[in-house]
């Protein structure tokens, strides 16, 4: 079969080995599969990332001097089912899975592991127990949107959202447009939304931000603190600082830029009490200053992924119209042009989502 | 009147003016105030420090030029009240106070403010509505505790204590000690306490931690993952991983250490999903890497101070002797003292908390 290869810390198109499914497993046919600033950030650093990921606890072992296909945001098509096959979903039932495959040797992540290839390659191998039927007429494209929308979902679950919350989202690309959705969802009002790019705030709008702003004009903190600052109230009065009084309205901050100093930004910028859910994936070291958290006790949650149940809701909202993230696709590619979206992800302007269809 | 006085940055022994209560104010006797690590870390560091408070938003506003006393945490004698007074506490009532002097001109923090002497003082201005009888035969050494103790109280209050938690404290130094006592209220068992000083593993004990250790012989980590598995636990199934099947306690870590580099430290041996509640009052820059917290969706709630009602709580609690910290004093000093003490106060072997006795 024909796929977008790692190989040697380059990109090349090349034919593989169709791969072969195990006990429980199904081969399927990859119908689109998004690329993940992960994979992004996987191309220009694996050594480290690798090497991250075994100091961390591991998880992503990958032998770098052997070949790797990314892609763990895909829709796809069953073709055909291993041994010790249930059949639940028959051939040609569109579906999405959690990229986790169950293996005798454990669970492996798809589209980071030698073993399993992942979404850039005309076929993957998935386990039959992870596998979501699409809801019938759920567009392919709008389906390889469930994972990167999943984690946007969770992280809201994970920021013990209140109805009294004004939400402040830093940074727009397809993790912030996540969040802002997943937020919308849990009906937080307002949610307020933060990138430099003009095209990520016009998606920020898209997906149900209800002020979006431009940090370089206008700090979102102190946006923040006018929406979350009830009638009467007095920052600088000594009943405030007591807690008597009107209060503001809790804060619930995403980071969702994921590179070193956001974090510190975040804590000079927060305001007193604030939740903070880190959802960027910040693989380097970091500097920061405690002593802002601790006089306002700041609480962070870091979080990653999803659980099983949330990945399943967020297929159905896409199915539903709850949320609606077809403005998120701005380009489609075969095995191709995976190297050149690379390339062009980079910049903000032009792209959001860019899927991969390797039977092109 | 005699104080320690900071001028200079030096600790000098002299005489100033008696403070003259304003309205809603009472003039106090000290009679025991403790040297606490902030007092110490002034002393060496006062320039960072409030260019620290400025920048995080003010509240230590302090002219290094001018006189400063410290002292914050202090059990007093009322001498006589100013005017506007209510009197519900009559002269020669022995009270405690959180460190907050509300003026005409706003909040001050008594022991951190040129014009509001703390309790390293003969004599101290505090106000009226903040003051609490000490309850009936509570040892003034003992009262003079409430404050380093509602620290303690407060960071369990603010860690969201469950029954299945199993807390580990890293660090026991008077801030450590103070969160194993409020652990120990809780009714959290076990309580695992970590230090490098034998005389501290002691105190960890003599405060109603469960199992000390010494973090050079056993990973703190290693042995909270030993208490907090149930039986049948496998770390390495994918069952588990999955969140199936006999799964780890929940595991709450205390920061009592404030220094740079045990944030990463915890954060690189923290079990999963675990909380963090950071006490240590750390005032230099940091350094970490958010991947690990990012990985084990990891929660961090910094935490400062306490609210009244804890505070409140906490001198009930050692009128109770609920807590019992009479081992936490080492020693006691007049003003003539306080030098030789913070010079003391370095290693962990000698002492934990040395008291203040202005009158001596």
């Amino acid at each position: 079969m024909r796929a977008a290869i790692f190989r040697d810390g380059d990109l090349v198109v090349d034919t593989m080995p169709e791969p072969k499914p195990g006990e429980g497993q199904v081969v399927v046919k990859t119908l689109a599969c998004g690329i993940c600033g992960s994979d992004l950030h996987a191309f220009h650093h694996a050594p480290k990332m690798v090497e991250m990921a075994e100091r961390s606890g591991g998880g992503f072992s990958m032998d770098l001097k052997k070949d790797i296909v990314f892609g763990h945001e895909f829709c796809a098509e069953i073709l055909d089912h291993g041994p010790g096959r249930q059949k639940t979903l028959k051939p040609g039932t569109r579906v999405c899975s959690m990229p986790i495959a169950i293996g005798a040797d454990g669970l492996k992540t798809v589209g980071y592991s030698n073993d399993v290839p992942g979404g850039y390659a005309e076929q993957m191998v998935l386990s039959e127990a992870m596998l979501l039927e699409v809801p019938n007429g759920l567009p392919t494209e709008q389906a390889a949107l469930t994972e990167p929308m999943a984690v946007g979902w969770h992280a809201v679950q994970k920021a013990n959202i209140t109805d009294e919350d004004v939400a402040l989202v830093i940074g727009c690309g397809p993790v912030g447009l996540a969040v802002i959705a997943g937020l919308k969802i849990a009906g937080v009002s307002p949610i307020i939304a933060s990138d430099f790019s003009p095209a990520r705030r016009k998606l920020a709008e898209t997906m149900g931000a209800d002020i979006v702003l431009d940090p370089a004009d206008t700090s979102p903190y102190k946006r923040w603190q006018e929406e979350a600052a009830p009638e009467g109230y007095d920052p600088k009065s000594w009943m405030t600082m007591m807690g008597l009084g009107p209060q503001l309205r809790p804060g619930v901050i995403f980071e969702c830029v994921g590179v070193p100093g956001i974090i510190q930004q975040i804590l000079e910028g927060a305001p007193k009490a604030a939740r903070i859910v880190v959802v960027g994936v910040c693989m380097e070291p970091d500097r920061f200053e405690p002593f802002f958290a601790i006089k306002k006790e700041l609480n962070m949650q870091f979080v990653l992924g999803y659980t099983p149940e949330e990945f399943a809701e967020t297929l159905g909202f896409l199915a539903d119209g709850k949320i609606e993230a077809d403005a998120l696709v701005t380009d489609k590619v075969g095995v191709e042009g995976v190297k050149n979206a690379f390339e062009e992800l980079v910049s903000p302007e032009v792209h959001a989502k860019i899927l991969v269809e390797p039977w092109r």
